[in-house]
């Protein structure tokens, strides 16, 4: 906001690089001695497994500093010679060969491989070979966060993982330690940028799913594959390590419902509009224990589309930015935003996570704070009103056959919403349900199913307040 | 949002208290072997100085769990008598000599006294004597957080103030530790609850500043005497304690602009609303460093209200609700928000502060991540467009004035907006300006302010988009 940019602090780089290159020059072929003498005490040696875009961003950031407690020493990747760039320091050893790294003296392994295979194997035999590792790779701390930390703790070493969630938004640090005192119940958050982007443009220019994908393709925000985005399964591994940070609780990813925003069409958000809402993918966990039996720890979650009201905070997250709310028994709410994913955001992670080391060595190593609970029994249903979108062949008496099943289910019918100008062969209209519980509604809308005038299955969503 | 209500672990209270009681009953004055037999290994004695409302919440929560690494030994206060309750352990020690606690065998002291004196000469000494300390003291903090957590250091302790900024929002190590990759250069945000009560109910009542204050008064969200909070004076002291967690710059309190809220104005509510904008008081602070002298930092930073877009993230926080937003050169904006005042939300950052000094017993002691910068210069100038609101006796030839004097310091007016029904003896209109230096204004404002038609002095406001 002031008339000056801000400090790039531009001076850096040049101090760096030359210095640098004299550490290089004076440490003949990684003699330990050598290496001891140009090193600063406390300097931590940094591998980095992957040189995608997390990995030049995190080169880049580690590079800049002269005076960093990190100094990159290795970079592991396939075919090197394409990769290999030149801006950065020539002591930087360049390798195709994990056993490189695992055997080599460094005392941090950054994974940004990502997957389960044969990321998690080399996880393992770095922590066993008593080196930290920092990782981005949602998908093996959803499967094997608890082995992993018990696994570095026994090491003596340190597992992080605040990038595996919502990129450069200090999220898990921020519940885990910020929130430590309290006790958590709810964790809700849009935490997946590929599906934000798409609900967000299909809401601001009207474009269908396809069109809005199409064009998340061509801006780099969706992969050629977008399945593990649309269909949920990013978000919920995601979701999957903030129940364990946040709500202490163990489950598999695939114990959590997760359904696509394929079914969204443009339609959807004109009737949200009327309902002054919009349409969010929206990872939600809940620890719910029932009065009538206080032993028995439920969790509530599912990752989905879902309507929100147009002026809460998570639908003010906009394109592909993420947010995490999380809320307290004595905290409330607070609130966790900002840029969930690309290069640099999720680079920032990974270095915060990289100092977090740095700071505590010496201490014992990181932990999930309590040992995670296995939940008595997982749900993805919850007691909210929804939203049933139907398209149909119209004929008189579709309204009283929709009414008297969902009255047998006893569930009542808040608004009933119809735009003029559809065909009569497929006349798009929009119930709106006072508060019940998904489960049941799903009941009926089995039997709704079975009626012949449907041109489309019904859509089905939850209206989620804040 | 789910059907049952969130788990309150009802069973914790009734485990924790007989426990509590058979450790009292065995360990006989203090005695040290007899404590150490009874006490968990990891276990840290906790005094609490201060018994208000945020003491009482902090032993709320640390006498609740069963199985907490913190053990609350100690409360001083002024008139024990009238403070002691029932529903807190009997191990737990009353006094209202500050000496019992410092020579006691605790090994945190919570510093919940506020203000500089007495509270700096305790945490002083608590430090020397080898006890870490974790601190709300905002005012404390932004005074001496370096020289504390310099003697915290050589003491071999650590300090801890999450609780100095945002009360229940872990802003301060989201900032310091979560962001820690990244080069931050703007912290912005709404820092004082009372003042955001007063201004939110302005804007959604349509009452005069006394009004919403007295509400506010009456309500507890504002003190008897508001001057601290209506002046910015409580902003400020969290701004700079902001300032050197996040940007690395260290200043004192008063070389920072604070301008008050009490101008403001249920008219100034809906001249904004017609340029769709809210009123807010705005923290801000920003390293800036112009290419021409790149060795030299200035910190712009300010504490005043200022016009924000209405759909803006920070209008978004209502009543006593607190909002930090950081800037960085890779992660962009990220977003921390929720209660940043009252004794439950406080609380947690305090007990959030005490887990983080469990976990860490033995790494070395918590640090401001590096040595912060003194600026080269401190201004309370942003080149930002204003908002110009005028109350005048009216009568021909006043807007051209008002232009001419803007034109000679080479100002553009953007918009003139005049709502219909003020009398023509105290007429009130206002002046947009386009994008122009604060320092440049204040000049012409100084010469508009001779001219002999004001009924009252004009008001300024910034106006920040996001």
């Amino acid at each position: 906001m002031a008339k000056s940019r801000p400090s790039k602090r531009a001076s850096s780089k040049s101090i760096s690089r030359p210095r640098a290159k004299s550490r290089s020059n004076a440490a003949p072929a990684g003699g330990k001695a050598a290496v001891s003498r140009n090193r600063q005490p406390a300097q931590l040696r940094v591998a980095l497994l992957g040189f995608g875009t997390v990995g030049k961003s995190v080169a880049k950031i580690l590079c800049q500093e002269s005076d960093s407690p990190l100094l990159l020493t290795h970079i592991f990747n396939r075919d090197v010679r394409r990769k290999k760039t030149a801006s950065l320091p020539k002591r930087i050893r360049w390798t195709e060969r994990i056993e490189d790294v695992l055997a080599s003296d460094v005392d941090v392994i950054v994974e940004l491989i990502g997957g389960l295979d044969p990321a998690g194997d080399w996880v393992r035999r770095a922590l066993r070979a008593g080196k930290s590792v920092v990782t981005a790779n949602k998908l093996l701390i959803s499967e094997c966060g608890p082995e992993l930390v018990d696994l570095a703790r026994s090491a003596g070493v340190r597992l992080e993982f605040g990038a595996s969630v919502a990129g450069g938004i200090p999220a898990i640090i921020g519940i885990q330690e910020g929130l430590a005192g309290d006790k958590l119940y709810r964790i809700a958050g849009i935490l997946n940028g590929t599906c934000n982007y798409i609900l967000t443009r299909m809401e601001a220019i009207g474009s269908s799913f396809q069109a809005a994908l199409k064009e998340a393709q061509e801006l780099g925000f969706a992969e050629a594959d977008p399945s593990a985005d649309v269909d949920g399964i990013d978000a919920r591994a995601k979701l999957v390590i903030l129940a364990q940070a946040g709500l202490g609780l163990r489950v598999r990813a695939e114990q959590i419902l997760a359904r696509p925003i394929t079914t969204i069409a443009s339609v959807d958000f004109m009737y949200a509009r009327d309902l002054d809402c919009t349409i969010r993918q929206i990872s939600l966990a809940e620890r719910v224990v029932s009065p009538e039996t206080p032993n028995r720890v439920r969790l509530a979650g599912a990752v989905q589309p879902a309507l929100l009201p147009s002026d809460s905070l998570m639908a003010h997250a906009q394109g592909s930015q993420n947010i995490v709310t999380a809320f307290g028994e004595y905290s409330g709410r607070t609130v966790f935003s900002g840029y969930g994913a690309g290069g640099d955001p999720t680079a920032v992670a990974v270095v915060s996570d990289l100092y977090a080391i740095a700071r505590s060595t010496g201490a014992p190593p990181g932990a999930l704070p309590k040992p995670a609970q296995v939940p008595d029994e997982i749900t993805g249903d919850f007691t909210v009103p929804h939203y049933l979108r139907f398209v149909v062949k119209d004929r008189p008496g579709i309204v009283a056959a929709l009414a008297t099943i969902l009255a047998k289910y006893g569930i009542s019918i808040d608004a009933l919403l119809q735009k003029p100008g559809f065909p009569h062969s497929a006349l798009s209209f929009v119930m709106t349900l006072e508060s019940c519980d998904s489960a049941e509604l799903n009941r009926a809308l089995a039997e709704i199913a079975q009626l012949d005038f449907h041109v489309e299955p019904p859509l089905c969503l939850p209206i989620f307040s804040e």
